[in-house]
This record gives C-alpha cells, structure tokens and sequence, in this order.
C-alpha cells in the first residue's frame, strides 16, 4: 500500500463545534432513530421506504413482493455506516443492538453464494447481473462493503464484514476481462471506492483489482451498457431512461480520457473519487491527470456558489460550462457530498489543501441544507433561488421542493448526509507518515498517534465570530503540523504560546513543527462580503451574493418579505453582522445589508405588461446562511441578488 | 343559427402586406410542396413523418405496419386544410389535384362505418376508444372535420367533407350521455370546436350537440380519463404520462366551473375555443362568463409578451400565475395558433375589439416566428431567450431547439401554422348582418356582400412604417364599418376623402358608415419603446423589452456578440428606428439603442466565482423582429433586457 495522506479515523475525533457538534449530535440522537422509523415505514405521512420490510422477505422472515425502489437496500447500509461512525465517536451505542440485529438480517438475506440484493432474490432471481444500467446491484454492493468496513471499524466485529466479503467475492467471480466472465460494469458508480476501502481494511488485493478492472473497462466499445440496454427495447425500469446517453453513466469513454464532468452528477462524482484511489494505489500519474482535470472542469465551469453540483434536473446531470440555473437545476444533495469525497481523495492524492476549499463548500452549504435543524426533514435538490409558488408537480419545476421532505421514495439523500455529518472528523484532519493535518476549522479533539508518538489536539475555532482558530496541542516527540490556510483567511498569522512566528506556507499549509504542551493561534480575519460570477455564467450576471468564510448568505421571505427577485443590493453595500438568529443553530452571524426594492415597474400595476415606470423603495435585507434555509417558515429563498451595477 | 359576428371566408381576401403577404403567398408555393414531401417522408436528414404511408397501409394499398406517433394522420389534415386556404385565395390550383388524390386515399382509408384513423386500424382495431387519453382518435377526426369543412368550403366537393360526416356520424353513435354510449370525451380537445364547425356548414344540430356533449361532460365525477389510465396500470403510449393528472387535460372539474388556465396549453385554448363556441350558439350566460375568466387569466397573468403560452417544458402546461420564465418554458407554436383560435372566437362572441391585442400579439410573434423566411424549418418550441450551448439533448433543455427544425417526429406544428398564415384573412376581417370589421392592420383586399349590397375594400396599411392606414372602400349601399382601433395607435385620427372627421369608438372600434367609393384614412402614431412586466414576473424584474406596435424585438448574438445577458439598457434611452434588414422579409424597421455590456464581473476573470468587479463597456444595441429571428445565423438570442433601473 502506498504511503499518503490518509483521512482519521472517525473515532479519533469529537466534534465540539457550535453548529457542526450539534449536527453531529443530533446524527447520533435524533437523526439515527428517524432514519430508523423512516426505513421500517413507521413515520406517519411520508413515503414509504419498504427498506427492511424487503430484507424481511428476501430473508424468508415474511411473504411478501418487493416494494419501492430498486436500490431500497442501500438506504439501510448507508443508515449503518452513520451508526458505525456514531458509535466509533462514542454515541452510537444505544443503536448497538438494533444494528446487529439488522445485520443478522442482511446475513440471513445473503444468497448461499453471497448475492445480496433483495429486489432481485424476491422478484426476479433468474434475471441477476441482466440490468447492470438501471439493476443497481454493484451500487448496492458498494454500500454494504462501505457500511461494513466503518462497521468493523468502529466495533471490530466482522459480521457485516464477511458478509460483504461473501458478495464481493462473488462479484470478483462474476466480473472481469477473462473468458468466461462478465464484461459489464456498474451502471452506477459506487462499487469501485468501496472496494478501494474493502482492499485498505483486508489487505486482499484482488478487491483492488476489481475496482481497477471496473473503471479500466468503462467507456470500451462496444458500449457495454447501451448494448444491455438496446436489448431491452425501451423496456426500461425508470421512463426518464427514455433519454438515457453514453454520457449519463460516464460510459462514452474510458474514464482516463474523460476531461468534463458529464452526465449524473452523483454517478460522476463517486467515480472520480475511485479514480482518485486508484491513481494512488497505483501511482498512475494519467488517472490522476485526468482526476485533476476533471476536478479543474467542476470547479472552474460547473459547480455552483453553494458546492451544488448538476445543472440539469431532467436525469440530475451535469450540462456545459458555465450553465448554472438558479432555480431548475438539481443540485442533489448525494451529488455535493460525493464533491467531498473526490475533493477529500485529491487532497491526499497531492498533498494540496485547496481542494478542501471544494470539501468545505459542498459541507457548509449544500449538504448542511439538506437536512433540517431538527433531523426529521431533508432537501434532495437544493435550488439557490426559490419561489414556491411554482414548485409545482407534473412540471419542470416538480423535481423542486420548497420545504424540506419526511421521506423520499428514493431517499438516497437523507443517510447519505446522516453518514457524512457522522464522519466529519475524516474531513477535518488527516496525516501522513510524516505529518499531521488541520483541514478545517472546525471546533473538536482528536487524539492520534503518528510514528508512535500519541498527540492530543484540541481546535477552538472562533475565526468566524471575529475570535481565533486555538489549537492546544500535546506531544512528547516533534510533529509536523500541516494547517490548511482557507481562502477567506485575510491577513493570516501565527502565534505559538503568545509569540509571533513566521507563517511558512507549503501547498496551502502552514507547515508548524511542535513538540510538549504546545498553544498555536491561527489569527487573521473572516469578513462578510458580496462575490460575483464568472461573465459567463449567464444566470449571475448582474448579481451578486452574501458569503461569510465558506458560507454562503440567501434572504428569506420570513426575513424579507416576498419577491426577492425584486431586490437590488450595491456591491459597495457596507455588511453589517448582526447576532445571530436566536431561531437557528449555531453562532453564525445574521448579516444586514440596505438595498432598494423595485416595488413598481409599470404604470398600470394590475396589467401583465406595460410601459416601464420603475419605483424603488429602501429596504434593509437580512440573510441568514444558506445551511439553515428553510428551518423557519417556508417562502421564498434567494442567494444571488441583483447588483445595482 | 344565432347571429353574431362572423370572421369572413378566406376566399374573399387578398393579402397584400409587404410581410404577411410574402408568407402567405410562401405558404401555398413554398410551404404546402415542403410539407407534402416531409409527410412523404422525401425531405433528406429530417424526421420521419410516415404519415401518407400509414393511410396507404390502412387502406390496404401497401404492406406494414403503422409507424411515427398515434396521432400522425392530423398532419396530413392540417396540410388539407392549408391547401383548401390557398385555393380559396386562388394560389393553391397547383395542388389540387393532389388533394383529390389523397383525398381518395383518406376514403379508402377510412373503414366502413366510419372509423377513420391509420393506428388502430392497422396495429390494433380490438382496442379502438379504449385509450382516449392518449389515443388522439377524436382529436384526429377533429382535425379531419376542419380539413373537410375547409376543402368544401374552397371547392364545392362533398368527398372530403362526406367521409368527415362519416366519421361524425359514428363518433355520434358511440358517444353520448344515453346508455349503451360511451361516456367518455376526447383526451385531446379539438373536436368540439370542429363539430362546431360541421355544424354550420352542414346544418345538422346533432353535431352541434355531439360537441356540447363533449365539453359538458368532461369534468365530470368519477373523472373518465383518470379511471381509464387508471385501468392501463403505468402500461402508458407517453412516457412522460407518468405524471399525467387531472389538470393536464382540463378535467379537473367542469369547464364552465373552470376560472385558471391550467394544463397542457394547447388543449386548453383548444378547448376554450369550442367553449367560446358554444356560449355563442347556446347563448349561454355561464360559459361565456367561463370563457372571460379564463381568457382574462391567461393574457393578464400567464402569457408571455410574444402571445407564447406554457410555461412548463414538461408536459408543455401552464404553471402558475406571472411564472413566466424565458429559457425553459414550452410556448409551443400551436398553443399560439389556439390562442388566436380563442381570441378571435371571443372577439365575435362579444363584439369587443381588445381580443384581437391577442389575436395579433400571438400571430405577430410566435405563430410568424415558428416558420423561416424561406419556409422550410419551423420551431416548435418558441422562448423569449436562447442560449445554444445549453439547448442539449436529455436535460432540463432538450425540448428546446436553438435552430428552427426541418420536421419533427411529433409535427403538429409546421402544418398548424401553415393553415393559420393560409387563412390570415379571417382573422383580418369580419361582419355581422349590420357591420362590417377590420380587425387588424394588415394591407390587402376584401371583397363581401352585406345585406345584399356588395363590398370592396382595399387596405394599405403603413401606420408601421410612418404612414396612415388607408382604406379604400365600393359599395352602392351605406354599410357600417368598424375598425379596431389598436393599443399601440398613439392619437388615432380619421379622415374621409381627405376631410378630417370625429372618432366614434365602441367596443374599441371606431364605427364609420360609409356608401359610394369612399376613402377612408386611420392616422397615428407606432412608437417603438421599452415595455416592462407586472413586477410579480420574476423572470422579468428589473428588465425591459422592445417593442413596435404588436411586434416583440429581440437582440441577436449576429448582430450584438455573445454573451447577450450581459447587456443593459436604459428604459429612457431613445430608439432609433433603421432601414429594415437588407436579408430579412418585410419592411418593419430595425430598432438600435445605446446601451452598457458588462465586459468585467470578478477581478479574476477565470475564475468561477470572486470578488465583485463590475466593468462595463458602451455598446450599440441593433434588435430585429422577433418574427424573424435565427433566419440569419444562429446563435443566442434575447427579448428581455436588464434595464439600469
């Protein structure tokens, strides 16, 4: 295995953070028993998920047919992963039992020869590995073997484990380039970095080896999944297929080649991350090329303010530089968690901490929005400009929801944040054989212990309330401290136990050496401001929006009343930060700015259309963070306001 | 019969308007010999109609099987009944030995009790009237009813109109409120207002009660159509009918009861048309009522400035009120086409000119600018903003095209706009037994006989170019004139052989009687000028669009660069009108103003995001028609404009 730059264990670290370590908290003690009821269908008056009823029947405890999604079973695994990373940090041990009893229920609905996935053992067995496109069978693979290595990690119990071996297995038997084999390969992307993970935990080289013969074999031709799927003849499992591309799964070419991020956004994502694995596991300086150019493309072209990703709604895709709606697009919330992953993976692939600006944007914003401030409601897409009234269903707008949801039919979103809020400490430090990293300023402990030498970290991060980022070090031996200096940072300094030093900046890192009882205080100052958009991005042009540090400001009807499209800010505004919300979490400031309202734009206000008689009022505008949209009232929700330019 | 106003047959007109009359003239020698080989399948590199070879099939004269949509034979109807115009009007000879031919084509076709239509007799005669939701068969014989009325009507042969009656007749036997009938209604509306039609020339009332029985029964509980589909299971013809509702074809409650224009567009003004109808023949209180309160909906809060509507690309529907966005939306040419259908109807139910603002604002706009100058591309899907690199295929946009297309797999709309520039006549003039109406401004000739007494009238219409309108009239007996007096006609004046008389306005109209060789002169003013929208269109605050009388100006990226979001304008710059475009039909002006580009939003011009730093560059700003735009190059286009408020 080679040596890098690896994420901490979950374990290691307790988020103390006045917004992250309530979310984080909230995970282990609200979100886990939701996402419970959610998945056994017990929440009154959402969709239902059949996700365990289905485990039930697969595993012969109950008669019955499958029901929801074909994919239902991965809402369980990534539900489990978030438990192992709640118990790992030491809070997830009431949901103990109730995990290992479900694992005794994905074990007992495992086929003898490892197959797991209960739409195809109760609906159709004859027809396994027949739908690679829409079958879902690899993706759910991939989050069984994700689940059970946090799972084995976090308890040392390999139950969960072996089971996902057992289907790995399998997999590696079913699928390869040697006669006799499958030749297909997965119509959604996931498999591949789980086996990466599967690999690390194991040490079995082979799970290395599928997951490279995975992506290696994507993009030949003959287009292995449009031959699948012409052989169907329109016969499709999801009718959005009807428009189904070789773009959509990354499929048009082999993923080396690849240099814009197209089509399904969350497939995309989880597919540069694996190549990121895997160029370091093999040290291929081409993947990672090609990684670094996709990464360029999203971030450069195809990403929005917030960290959303996938301009499209129709099949949540990617579209062309620069096309980045406000209010059609989709944005999923999977799609900005996948962002960190791949960010998180180039990262350590090149010891570079301006790709945790990718991490922290997708985190502060797009993920953190997707779920309520009281655990019970998530968003899927997460537009930057709403306007409920015409959210409406059977629509292009019907993909949008202007309040947060109990429950989807395909409720991919709502433990994919639960699992990525459980692992924030993965996302905060890392180290390498020869250092420590501070990716984030983000309040918490970890305790760690690199070239034997254990340390203790404590971070106060105030940086944000116009205080310091504290980080309290203990250490018997020298370690090297590698903190990553974000963007937003103006006038960074250093003080060690209250003296000066010089910042000594490497790859976005201030490079630290310390040894003993050690006070380092990171100063310099955080401020409100306006930003603009590239020229290009047609949607923004003319507009501008609130950003403090990573975190993206939109005005709420609550707060400002209706149409927001109506309003006028100066760049040159002056940004007053006010306390924040007593309403929301966390100590984020509420920021104020005077603006004008166009309150009237044609002589006759009654008609449709008329000549121009434009009137504007003076109005003081109120944003709050875009993370905590929508835990208020529902209304109308604006981030890029027009500029009076 | 009830009498009313009524619009006068196309045979009696000649247009000779240096814009309009090109089209129309192009439509009987460009346009019908393009559209015969498009639904012969002889245009190279364009869809596939297969709409004769289906009737050569069903009628036996060839082998295979039916191919394109279920509805493909109305567009062999619709080009009949474009071909009927242009004979009236005497430029259609050339292909009217076709006609007949194809005509006895339909007659085979056609089954011997009447059933007519190529899908179910060739692929599955057992399942005919049992999917009227998406079947299109009345909708079909709708279409072959106005075709039929039509080709009687221009050349006294009852084979056509016989085999139309025909099919009436079982459509009458099979539907009805009676027991034994079916209770079903159309899932496409468009035959009430052809049995409608049927009724007036034929005299026969139980048409007229075939299409009232239609309209009253829809609506009703429980809803026919959603049992219907109901009983399918999902097995639906349309994909995208997995979000079929109650509201998608108006049967949501019944349409005298209805108060919002809700649903597929298109249905629904075809619908209201036939409403309009039968409040006019039954001289019905209530429906007339319904009609206003829809009609009033969509032109004071659901229509755009060009007289598109639809606001949603899915299911191509309304929305909601002032949701008008200018990239996404449908505005389908043929919703267009049935808004002026609508308008006009409602104008000759109620003698009230200001329908005609519709009337002409959609013709002017989006019914001409469905077409190319040079007859052989058509846009079906008509938005207010363009931008190409985002029009792609599977995403949000792929419903919209950048470049007007040679044909397309569901072609409604080239021969719907062919029938409506063929019968622009009707839509110019009308008469009651007391008056005679010009409705709009368009040079060209009518000859008409009121109360016995025959009418010449010529009209040169120059008030778009600087001139009078001036109406030349014959007629032995004194006849009431009434001449809409249009919005846009700043001080209007009238003048009889050169003597300067008084405005006598009603209903909009100035009322003139005139006897002997009279002529007649309207003077006033067309400014071009910015208009702006109601400040709750989201879409359109803080921005502003040219106009000229009715026509909707719009910026070209050939002649004002990319990037045309860029651009803002003044609502107080003046307008200067230019020598019309040398390659561009018609003599209507070009417009140009000064105006600012944004050539600088972020110090760090690659970036996709940055500090704000706005630069703004002088610019020279040439709009054109939007009639006639992308007849040139292709590329973005723009009607709204950021105005510097």
């Amino acid at each position: 295995m080679r040596t890098s730059i690896v994420p901490t264990s979950v374990g290691k670290t307790k988020i103390t953070d006045p917004l992250f370590g309530a979310y984080v908290q909230m995970v282990a003690h609200q979100v886990i028993p939701y996402q419970w009821e959610a998945i056994n269908d017990r929440v009154p008056d959402a969709e239902k998920a059949y996700c365990i009823e289905n485990f039930r029947v697969a595993a012969g405890l109950q008669q019955g047919v499958h029901r929801g999604a074909i994919f239902q079973d991965t809402d369980l695994y990534k539900w489990l992963e978030a438990v192992a990373f709640c118990i790992a940090y030491g809070e997830g041990e009431d949901f103990r039992p109730i995990a290992d009893e479900v694992i005794d229920l994905i074990a007992q609905a495992q086929e003898p020869d490892g197959y797991l996935n209960t739409y195809f053992t109760i609906e159709c067995p004859e027809k396994k590995w027949t739908n690679l496109t829409e079958g879902h069978e690899l993706y759910g693979c991939g989050h069984l073997i994700e689940a059970a290595v946090a799972y084995y990690q976090a308890t040392g119990t390999r139950k969960l484990l072996d089971v996902a071996c057992k289907f790995a297995d399998l997999v590696d038997r079913t699928f390869g380039a040697e006669d006799g084999k499958c030749h297909g390969y997965p119509g959604h992307q996931e498999i591949e970095l789980a086996l990466v993970k599967l690999y690390r935990v194991t040490g079995e080289k082979r799970y290395l080896s599928l997951a490279n013969y995975f992506i290696r074999q994507r993009g030949g031709k003959p287009n292995y999944l449009l031959e699948e799927m012409a052989g169907r003849k329109g016969n499709n499992v999801f009718p959005e297929f009807a428009e189904y591309d070789d773009k959509y799964a990354q499929t048009h070419c082999h993923p080396v080649d690849q240099t814009t991020a197209v089509g399904h956004a969350v497939r995309a994502v989880y597919m540069y991350s694996a190549m990121a694995d895997l160029a370091m596991e093999y040290e291929d300086a081409d993947m990672q090329k090609a990684c670094e150019t996709l990464y360029r493309n999203i971030v450069d072209k195809r990403m929005y303010l917030t960290g959303g990703i996938g301009s499209s709604g129709k099949l949540e895709r990617f579209t062309t530089d620069y096309d980045l709606p406000n209010d059609r697009m989709y944005c999923e919330s999977c799609a900005s968690v996948g962002l960190m992953m791949f960010s998180q993976r180039m990262a350590s692939l090149t010891g570079n901490a301006g790709y945790y600006d990718t991490v922290e944007r997708a985190l502060c914003n797009t993920v953190m929005a997707g779920i309520s401030k009281d655990a019970d409601r998530y968003f899927y897409v997460n537009p930057l400009e709403v306007w409920p009234d015409n959210c409406l269903p059977s629509t292009s707008m019907s993909h949008v929801k202007p309040v947060r949801q109990k429950w989807f039919a395909c409720a991919c979103c709502p433990p994919n944040i639960a699992r990525t809020l459980a692992s924030l400490g993965q996302y905060i430090y890392a180290q390498s054989d020869t250092a420590l990293y501070v990716n984030m300023f983000i309040s918490s402990q970890w305790n760690t212990t690199i070239n034997g030498t254990e340390v203790k970290l404590d971070m106060k991060a105030e940086h944000m309330t116009g205080g310091k980022v504290t980080l309290t070090l203990e250490t018997e031996a020298p370690v090297e401290l590698r903190i990553r200096l974000p963007w937003y940072l103006r006038s960074p300094s250093l003080s060690r136990d209250g003296g000066e030093e010089t910042l000594n900046v490497e790859n976005g890192y201030a490079v630290v050496s310390v040894c003993g009882k050690t006070k380092l205080e990171i100063g310099g100052s955080v401020e409100a401001k306006f930003v603009a958009a590239n020229r290009n991005v047609r949607a923004d042009v003319g507009k501008v929006a609130l950003m403090k540090g990573p975190y993206v400001y939109c005005l709420e009807q609550v707060d400002n009343g209706e149409n927001l499209a109506s309003i006028f800010v100066s760049p040159a505004a002056p940004i007053e930060e006010l306390a924040p919300q007593q309403d929301l979490p966390g100590t984020l400031p509420t920021l104020q700015v005077s603006g004008r309202r166009l309150v009237q734009t044609i002589a006759q206000q009654d008609d449709l259309y008329g000549d121009p008689s434009f009137d504007v009022q003076d109005v003081t505008l109120k944003a709050i963070p875009y993370a905590l949209w929508c835990n208020r009232q529902s209304g109308e929700m604006l981030v890029w306001m027009h500029a009076q330019v």
